[in-house]
């Protein structure tokens, strides 16, 4: 399967390198094909610009900015995001990364008011990220925002038969060297058998 | 009161540049001092650099690249965020506004793992935002993760007495002029009463 993991931490040495080194390892071997999306190291500029915006509904005349980020999207047949959640949600990069490509005419059309997923190509899709916070002030009070973004707003993009992994490390402003490991371990295990 | 409104859309003749203008008039006019910051008005990058997430949880030492939007930050009484809802959440130049500026000894702080609130010389929140898509959707399919983020995440941070308000126009990708001109009254009524 073609897969297309779109990675977002500034720093080389980080827990999120390490799982996104797993991550691309661990589908590596299994046999895939990956494009290693790095969104750091590729200098993406996440700022929806003023004329992308005046053309964001123009579809056919919407997509200039973003061709080479829309056609790694289309091939794509497995999509892995890897990152942190800060203040709830994307890091700014992985949200502009929405905002500036999947565009309408590419992830979705919008209809008389009605909208319609385009990425039916994707069929697998796992989420790969650590929280500062601990679980129960994410699930009772915020109501994980990001996990509901992803796995409700976005997962509708795609075939309505994709299959879907949402791997979460909370607490990680407390948890041990040994919690951090399990965890590796079993992101490997889960994506190897997804 | 003094009022900082950090606005986030690229087109001076918007919707929410509208909106925009009529917050900032309706404060005035009710004798507050606003700070208007226009995010790309000012030209704000909101990658989180890699030399500021390693000095992220150094209190004291991780705010250099910040100094001035963490002073209008803390001289505020009053806090509104203008802006339109892209993927269920905060434009990229918003969340990254957060992510930069919002720092540990800032914003919060963490000890032992527990996360204790500073920002509270905020004592009024509100938030002006547009969906494209309806309200339905986003309350009963996708949560509404943007909502929970600002109102139940970012509130915690404030005064324990702030005084909140959520004004949101859905549907914006339908609705009609006369739709748009009741919401644009109805924001400034609600903020002049606030």
């Amino acid at each position: 399967m073609r897969y297309l993991v779109v990675y977002a931490h500034p720093v080389e040495d980080s827990y999120a390198a390490a799982l996104h080194r797993r991550v691309i390892q661990t589908l590596t071997e299994a046999g895939h094909e990956v494009d290693d999306c790095d969104l750091y190291a590729e200098g993406f500029q996440p700022v929806l610009a003023r004329a992308e915006r005046q053309a964001y509904h123009q579809v056919g005349r919407n997509t200039s900015h973003a061709e080479k980020e829309i056609e790694r999207l289309k091939r794509a047949e497995g999509l892995v995001f890897v990152f942190p959640t800060w203040w709830y949600g994307l890091p700014a990069i992985l949200k502009g990364y929405l905002d500036r490509v999947w565009l309408p005419g590419v992830a979705f059309e919008v209809d008389n008011g009605r909208t319609r997923p385009l990425l039916h190509n994707i069929v697998r899709f796992a989420v790969v990220t650590t929280y500062g916070s601990p679980w129960w002030l994410n699930f009772f009070v915020v109501r994980d925002p990001g996990r509901h973004m992803l796995m409700r707003g976005i997962r509708y993009l795609f075939s309505p038969k994709v299959r879907t992994l949402y791997l979460a490390r909370y607490g990680m402003d407390y948890v041990d060297t040994a919690t951090r490991e399990r965890f590796l371990t079993k992101v490997g295990q889960r994506l190897r058998d997804f």
